[in-house]
């Protein structure tokens, strides 16, 4: 029964959790409900922050949340909704003596704005902050780890702009805790027998993988797009996705004015999304105008009926 | 009776009104109740801002504030805790086509970090930043217009630090309306009436002054001092004032840490109330080390009973 219990302990501590937390999912103006843009994506035990508007490192201390393991910023464009609050995380990542590199991974113009910034605020920096460039108008790998690999997605908007694609690294095969216990399989051997091999007992019994473990759920992934007009360009990009997080300024009435801002309607993310047939879409970065979201909402619904609001402070698992 | 309802509904209107919104109260690191620092001060209809941490633009916000007669920001020095916010507040009245001139007073190096930031970020302008340096080692009159004068004030801190004084100007007489309904003064005379001057009838009768009025009150005068280490020659500086806003970023037991890091504890804060003999102190700048303030405030009210404390999004007349 101990065995059982520290396999499953097992299987649940080293199983994989992807959640996305919304920092603040507003626009360009702030209002009492919503923050400027930000977002904190957990996959695969590694933490990676994409986008970081003012107030960034405000609403993770009202979150209380511990960002450890965030090694990763990503900026989608240098507009002030999406980028003013990483001069403020730095320097009190700093005040914390934060010791691992930081990684911002940004349009190119961003590091020439945030150097002076950092050499003034920033004295006897205890961490470095390395800025790498990517294109925002092609599809490319701009970040890999063991967790994720990391794609752009070039966006539509008045600026350079582009939207990311997280695609989990593939995963372990999922132990069978029964099929363990009943082999007597010692835990030290777990590691081994996740990434496919088979087990060799003391008398030399061979016991096949597959009657250990079942095959891993495909790889997860999950893209955020802000700020970008309707483009369809984008469906093949994030096909079949399990979660998409894309734009939705304006309410469709208002699609003169997202088609002149270079922004999308409720309707034409659900589009996206429907198009893409992805799993779930998380609609955001709403106008101020609107002080309730359920009619974008609704109007996202009547075409994807799989559609959440964001909403700033919410964790979202997928 | 209705002449009456008219004068009193006069002075009613032009009745000035002092109010401190602090829009964030906390230190270097933003807690779940605080921000960091930022307050909106309204002396005699006109608005000044006075330090601009980040998420000052969203405190703004949330509270629904009107900042039409905002024409004055005062930075007191160039730790990012009181300045970030700068750059938000600054596109948000971009985006929002204010086009009244914004003036900020800041120590030197503040303009050559902010004009990069203000060329790149804010094209096609509706209305100027008009940067003024001061000096922070001195006590000077740093701005003045029709509603007040604003010194200077040397403080003692890590980098060039200074608080500010605000004092009103001279007010005008107050009107006795029983006597103005006497005499049958008309309301068009109320105002020089008020600047001082005696009354004519029709029949050449002389109503002098100080039978229509009554002597006005003195100017009323608000002091901010924030960050600073305790410093006796301030007492002289702010003597007398009618609201002193003193940081208490440490507890009394704490010191030690205090004068390391250039800060007032809140018994320090209480020691300059009670030596300027101001009429209420407001404590604020707390390390966000404490959950609760009421050890700070008990210890700032056993040296100075009228001492209240600073909180996020509350409005202090005076």
């Amino acid at each position: 029964m101990l065995l059982v219990f520290n396999i499953r302990n097992f299987i649940f501590l080293t199983l994989a959790q992807n959640k996305l937390t919304i920092l603040g999912c507003g626009s360009a103006l702030p209002t009492k409900q919503h923050f400027p843009s930000s977002q904190l994506l957990e996959m695969r035990g590694k933490q990676y922050l994409i986008d970081c508007g003012e107030g960034t490192q405000i609403r993770m201390r009202q979150m209380q949340l511990r960002t450890l393991r965030l090694g990763h910023i990503f900026i989608s464009h240098l507009h002030g909704d999406h980028c003013f609050g990483t001069i403020g995380l730095i320097t009190s990542f700093a005040m914390l003596n934060r010791t691992a590199d930081l990684h911002i991974h940004a349009p190119a113009p961003f590091e020439q704005l945030m150097k002076p910034l950092i050499d003034f605020h920033c004295h006897e920096m205890p961490f470095k902050v390395i800025f790498h460039h990517f294109d925002t108008k092609t599809y490319s790998l701009i970040h890999s780890d063991h967790s994720v690999d990391v794609y752009s997605l070039p966006l539509n908007h008045k600026v350079p702009c582009a939207g990311f694609l997280f695609v989990e690294k593939p995963k372990d095969r999922h132990l069978l805790p029964d099929m363990l216990a009943f082999y007597k399989i010692p835990v030290s051997q777990f590691l081994k027998i996740k990434q496919g091999s088979d087990f060799t007992s003391e008398d030399g019994k061979i016991i096949e993988n597959q009657l250990l473990t079942k095959p891993p759920a495909p790889p997860v992934r999950f893209a955020y797009c802000a700020d970008t007009a309707y483009q369809k360009k984008l469906v093949e990009l994030v096909q079949g996705v399990d979660l998409l997080y894309h734009e939705a300024t304006f309410a469709d009435q208002d699609k003169s004015r997202a088609t002149l801002t270079c922004h999308s309607t409720a309707g034409q993310a659900a589009t996206i999304a429907l198009q893409a047939n992805v799993k779930q879409l998380i609609i955001g970065h709403y106008s101020a105008r609107y002080n309730s979201k359920s009619e974008l909402l609704a109007q996202a619904q009547a075409v994807f009926a799989n559609t959440i609001l964001g909403e700033d402070m919410k964790i979202y698992e997928f």
